[in-house]
């Protein structure tokens, strides 16, 4: 069993935690957090061990009933690999306690490639996440990208990429973002990091990216336009998504056309918290002309990284050498079926 | 003076009723309205004289203190050129009683081409709108793609565009439309009938344009990616912006980042009801790389067809040949300095 440490018990830790959880190769040594939150009370109800970085702090905790198992360094020393789910750039100020006691380490794509020195997606570059110390598993926009980028790229050839990010203005849960009525650009200069987190991970793609935020929190949405390098055909790319195990099909016949209806879909099905683990391409929208390929992809952007998260875990562990079996794995213990 | 009625006094025909108003060359003869309501009071008191479709319907209207001049058929008599700012398809409803009382008529981009067969945007074809009996202005967000496009043709030649439209989700009285919290596709579908409207003003350019909806009143904002025919200068392009009638540049200087900034910054102008009448082109966004221009720009969607109409007015009448002339006109009456 790979035992497992999730530092930063939030948005995306308490989902790698329940996911983790569920593998038959893996288990939780405990999850953290810096002061209590629903959240805490969560991963109690879960039987997770809750460790804190600041054990001076334990008393807020107990007083409410949540029981501290120790310090987070205590929780690193019993793990094999530890999550990192902090936010953005806390990853960065937690690295010398990973290495000083030398645990593996998974940062999120809040970080900088830097902190790592290698991006992670499951999909295009496993076998070299193998062994490492350190792997950053790129954001939810990258990854949603990089999936559908690589798979044409191994069938036509890319020639370029033009993708707009439309953005969520934040996750559900987090009442204090905005805007409340604006399309605000971000940034306004071009490219957004996007295009460049893909380089991290495809360095061979030529990409240009635009990115916005608008009021809204269920998912991000692109709207992407490819050159391939040889004419492309509708019927093999449907093809090559429907045979994907981290990309969907969103069909007209479902009557979906934004991203609520999809969320909504989602929970309908039983996934749990709503989660949509795959790139959500909608099936009407993918144009073909000579070429030139455009679609429309939808984001769940608490979602996509998670199952990344697990695979990285075991490319680093080098407990499973073939990608593909990683994956299969990894949805199966998830019963995820891509829709 | 050129006679103008106005047939529908809403979100548009209000606005363009002041525009014509203000011009010295044009008067009111009367604007229309089918039930009371806000703006019915406005007109009263702008002094424009009221008319209604139906006068068995005259009753609410006195009730309410709002007297009633006389029929749209009585109206249209007194006009030489009629603005039809009704909702998106009741103007192909109402050409017949064009036809018959002989009367010029303005159509808006809601109604397809061929309702007048011939699409308007002064920049581009202001020319070949003289003497016709029955024009169409495109739409907000086409007016603001023809603008710039047509422009950077000019100096450039244009090889291809590719434009993705987030447009707002209502004008900001529009109480009863969604969404309040999702990204909707509009249309799922690739291309947007962006593209194709586009090549109804400007047809040998090739454009590929998708279009969503998002939970805000604002203004659209475009994420434009153009392939020009030549390699393309940042400067250059900034000069062409910045000596255009109808197109401003957003300055870094400002701090702006948004639609919500720019519209207040629109009000803290003095500009009419912070009506933005020209396409706001952020400046730091526009990014050259050999041939290919990327740029955001955002489009008042009940603001930047308003100008054109009042050109397309003179063009039809044929009073002003130079269509330069008639937007230095229109523009000088509003006071309209491009920001």
């Amino acid at each position: 069993m790979i035992r497992v440490a999730i530092n930063g018990y939030g948005t995306v830790g308490k989902r790698v935690a329940d996911a983790v959880a569920a593998q038959p190769d893996m288990e939780i040594v405990g999850v953290s957090k810096t002061r209590p939150s629903f959240e805490a009370y969560i991963a109690k109800a879960r039987g997770f061990p809750l460790y804190i970085a600041d054990l001076s702090k334990r008393a807020p905790f107990e007083k409410l009933g949540l029981p501290v198992a120790g310090s987070v360094a205590e929780m690193l020393a019993r793990a094999d690999v530890v999550v990192d789910a902090t936010p953005g750039g806390v990853g960065k100020e937690n690295k010398p306690l990973y290495e000083k006691t030398g645990v593996k380490a998974i940062f999120q794509g809040g970080e900088d490639h830097e902190v790592a020195g290698f991006s992670f997606c499951s999909d295009c570059n496993y076998r070299m996440a193998m062994g490492r110390q350190f792997v950053r598993v790129v954001s939810c926009n990258t990854t949603g990208l990089c999936r559908i980028i690589n798979t044409l790229d191994k069938e036509y050839g890319i020639a370029k990429v033009r993708a707009v990010m439309v953005r969520r203005a934040s996750d559900p849960g987090e009442v204090k973002k905005g805007p409340v009525d604006a399309v605000v650009l971000d940034p306004v200069t071009v490219p957004s990091h996007h295009g460049p987190d893909v380089q991290t991970v495809l360095p061979h793609i030529p990409i240009s990216t635009m990115a916005m935020i608008v009021p809204t929190t269920f998912m991000h949405m692109h709207a992407v336009q490819v050159d391939l390098k040889k004419d492309g055909k509708k019927e093999r790319i449907l093809e090559l998504i429907r045979g994907h195990p981290r990309m969907g099909l969103v069909l007209g016949g479902t009557g979906i056309k934004s991203t609520a209806e999809l969320k909504e879909y989602a929970l309908d099905l039983g996934r749990p918290r709503g989660d949509l683990w795959e790139s959500c391409i909608f099936a009407d929208s993918i144009a073909v002309q000579g070429k030139d390929v455009s679609f429309f992809q939808a984001i769940h952007q608490e979602a996509d990284i998670v199952v990344e998260n697990v695979d990285a875990i075991r490319a680093m562990v080098g407990s499973v050498k073939d990608p593909g079996e990683s994956i299969r794995m990894t949805n199966e213990a998830l019963h995820f079926v891509a829709i």
